[in-house]
């Protein structure tokens, strides 16, 4: 259950503190140039310790092409790419190695499969989403040939919303803030949570420009159900909208519903999606994320042997993990869509005489 | 791409005016008693035209199963159910054929596929949904014998929040209301907006008890994700919020963070998963259904063509999708933790010694 | 698991003995012309009372379709065969109901599920494959418009082996022979048989004309390997051969290797696969068919008890499974090839701009 | 199209003259210890060069795990294992990189794909079975924890069959034979082809002990189905037989039926499955390899452009695949056991309660 996708898949694998960690991409159509620098960037951008808004971890996340590509091309074989860990401390782990820590994996690890690599949360920590972004990045190369980008950045934090999102300015915004009018009272909010060693939830707006008619598969493969399973499937995350979302709740039918005329669409409360297919208009995917668990003040929990305890954690974490989890909505929007992108292209029966007549 | 789930399945065909439309639901364990008053009586609380409320469509919805079970129990071949349409009125739909609704899947599916089944909406109208819920219903039977039982009602309707929760309330309500106290008040606002011939949304509490811990399969095929996916895929839905949802992301890590004592959890903000796995707390799912887009105002819009036009709809529908949205909760619910069941079985390597030693 | 395919796919449900058996056909594009007659015809040359060389069983098999189709075209959604039973008559399994015919599946069956529908065999009856060949059909349909051609015949029966293979000529015989100089001998051989209440195994030739080169999905979805999948999943096969099969273990690799011209390969020793993937040759697969199970002479076997008993098997059956086992295969084969050049569509970068640029 | 399997899946990765090729064996229970001694073993027993009978390549095929492990066991999280190529020769392949060699894949990936990694076959190549082995060997000690072992041995070579099976013995022989008195005409028959710069096919046998009953998913995953599509994808596999397979096609019912006493099967021509589910009897399985396409004579093909050209191939290659075949094809049968050990656990209502009450 460590793939994701049906014709464009990602198969992950590794741990916090293992030897490395990487993906396989499956299904990416021969031909497609593999840009190896746009995909570290990619990974550069979701890196840890760029700044004191971010756990002082350092990783260099150096991304490494095993298979499938051929003097630069993408061949139709699976690409395998491997992060190898340089940068792990396990000790920092050896006092909770017989705890669980509240809010994390730990407990359910634990109790599901009776043994847990407790070092860094093993395979539940987020360390896991750079093989995402690694996996995104060769989507984007696929969606860009079509003319599909996808951008994202900080529309809340802590409760401080964006009244306007420049996705541009996020790009260099060191919380990848959408509103640059808020931006420094975001910033404030997080570090002091970070100085009371506390933490603090965000909202990640991602969206798709330049979209087709056309991407989905209803019923059960429809467009907003999937980027909701794969956004909620992001660590942390805990709420998922599509355009107005929970907004949209509170309209009459009268006024959410999307005017058509000649020209297009003239407002987008759908967030792009009629029925679970894109309709042409950008995509709009909100995902929240609640505050980071890992918290550096004391707190109740129990032992493996559900022995009651009061523990201090250590090490360094991110105080806001919405920050760089924008990074991992943008990879996996990236891999939805290319995913759809495949799957439609056989829905219509003059669609198999432009590749096989 | 009509079918959902991996161990556990459930293949659904049929369109709102089509000869029939039912499910093939696979994976049920042999053995399992179906009892086909429960089924059915799943179905009566889905079907419409019970109250005022909702559409003054009658269908009957009689389900009947044709393959499957032998003397009482699910033989462990595909349980296959059928509901024969009978109360089609396919000439409501003659002004509609040829112009696309605002808010609905017109639009999407005739660019998708080039052609349209226009009557009712065809594929993409929610009376699809009456096979998911005989499906589901099987799928509850199952989760009965390990003691999960699934519950859901209405926490909100045009913005009226429920302040308090009763399930056994819902039961009986019209209009499945948790809050006894707001239901007039909710009650109103639907019959506001439908003499207005508007509509209006409403948001679905789901809930889950007596769960195990270790249900869902990290990483791609997460219970939270899976929730996100099943309930994002209903018809109207926008948004989905697993325990605390989007409140959480307005809390600190210290408050968010359900502390672990030798007697369980003493809060749930996190809605019964960790890590994409069940803790056994109670399952928490908030679905947001946006207001129902088949309103009867003069609506702009484009026709096939792409000519502008203006048009008022015709027929009977519901002023609000959540009411009868919610028993679709339970029953997306219970295929989703029917499926997460059957995965998990093999998850222990002692666990196959139960079965094969 | 009662789902074949993967973009195109199959569903099935239905015993032997039960109200109804069909198919959901899920993955057809839409717009291809659904051909009611001819997916009827298809059905009529596999259904059972032809002539004395099969079970004087009669059954209709007509086929309803209940979804999925508009006007004549398939719209996308999933399309719903169904083919209710009217001639079983259950009293003749009374006598088989507590004990387990020898080279059935009664065995199995019962102790893996632990309840058995002995009526007819239940779900594992080759009358399910009525509903395979329904889904075959559509497959075909939508194979004719890229121009593949699916045929087959009886290449041997009782061990008598066509020397030339004629498939028009194949479609007139009783027995589907593929070579009229051996028909009468094949023909005598099965009626001996039959006469000594005994039953003959036969070998099927399916072949593809017309094939696109580059069907097939390296490395775990290769044409030949889920080809083989296909063919031995049919009730009796016991063997699988692509091109020259076993007979190329016996050649030198200078006498095996089809050699390459401009003008194209020299010889089809390979069956026109090389690595998993279709070369542009004719597909050339066998299936080796057992002797029916169902003899009409004393066995001995085992009661549900585990109790020694011998019996006597009454009813009607073939005696040779091959002779409408050859439907059964063409239309395994179209399914593979409908969802093998589906698959195909994405596998080049330069194909994605002929669908969305 | 690179995973293999449902519930214990392999995803493989690499090419014959890349970097690394490996596989991610998901879907392991956790608990499970895993033997690095026994995973390198079985890669030993594959690797080339170990006789003249074999290619003169030297490949460590040295087996690293990467993830999914901790202190020496399963954690139920993806094992990820790589080996990183270390003996190519890329200039051996200078010569053929613009013509397709006879019986090899290069003509259908090149025209599939539009692009093709001509080194030593690239994805191709059978060295990506290393991988395959590695999974395998998961497989097996996973099997081997409710009593299952697979074993294997050539049968047959260049038309010399073996009279008696001894698959003790097979595990010394340098060629895997099963018959000690046809050893030495076997290699005899091998060597003299590779004196004349030719090849020749052979045939595997494969068989599992110590089978529970139940195994096999019907209808579309059957056991006998899967385990053909196993072994057809195996590089240069032409025919699958189960069980007496195309012989049995030469019986009368009457004598090809299993009679089932109180003490078990009285025979075994079935090959341990009947409809599709395993009987508890010894599972056997053949596999027939063509002779190696790779032959050091001259040989006319065509190049890219399609110009007709006579060739001679250079490099090392195996006289007669099948050989180290045999090792592929327990891995094979053991990734098929794996996978339907876990999806039949939950095939009774009753294994429910094992599990969760």
């Amino acid at each position: 259950m460590n793939t994701f996708g049906k014709n464009f898949t990602i198969t992950t694998f590794g741990e916090s503190h293992g030897k490395a960690l990487g993906c396989i991409v499956d299904g990416v159509p021969a031909g497609l140039t593999i840009d190896e620098k746009f995909i570290q960037s990619e990974l550069d951008r979701r890196k840890p310790g760029k700044s004191k808004l971010e756990t002082a971890r350092k990783e260099d996340d150096k991304v490494e092409i095993l298979s499938g590509t051929f003097e630069g091309f993408s061949t139709g074989t699976p690409i395998m790419m491997v992060i190898f860990n340089s940068n792990q401390k396990s000790r920092d782990y050896d006092n909770i190695k017989d705890l669980f820590r509240p809010g994390h994996a730990d407990f359910t690890y634990y109790h599901k499969y009776g043994i847990r690599d407790y070092r860094g949360g093993g395979r539940s920590s987020a360390r896991e989403t750079a093989a995402r972004v690694a996996g995104g990045a060769i989507a984007k190369l696929m969606l860009k040939t079509i003319g599909i980008k996808i951008e994202s950045g900080l529309c809340e934090v802590d409760g401080i919303k964006a009244d306007s999102y420049d996705f541009d300015y996020a790009k260099q915004s060191k919380l990848y803030a959408l509103d640059q009018a808020v931006e420094a009272e975001q910033e404030e909010a997080i570090l002091s949570a970070k100085n009371k060693h506390d933490s603090v939830g965000g909202v990640v707006l991602t969206i798709a420009k330049g979209m087709p008619i056309g991407l989905g598969e209803p019923l059960y493969y429809k467009l907003d159900a999937i980027l909701a399973e794969a956004m909620m499937g992001i660590n942390a995350a805990k709420a998922v909208e599509i355009g107005d979302g929970v907004a949209s709740t509170h309209l009459k039918g009268s006024q959410n519903n999307d005017e058509i005329r000649p020209d297009g669409f003239k407002s987008n409360h759908a967030g792009g999606i009629l029925g679970g297919i894109s309709n042409g208009d950008d995509l709009i995917v909100k995902t929240h994320f609640k505050p980071t668990p890992s918290i550096f003040q004391s707190q109740k929990t129990v032992t493996k042997d559900n022995q009651a305890i009061d523990f201090e954690l250590k090490g360094r974490h991110d105080p806001c993990v919405a920050i760089r989890g924008s990074v991992v909505c943008e990879a996996m929007m990236a891999l939805v869509l290319a995913d759809m992108t495949l799957l439609n292209m056989g829905k219509k029966i003059e669609h198999l005489s432009y590749i096989y007549n």
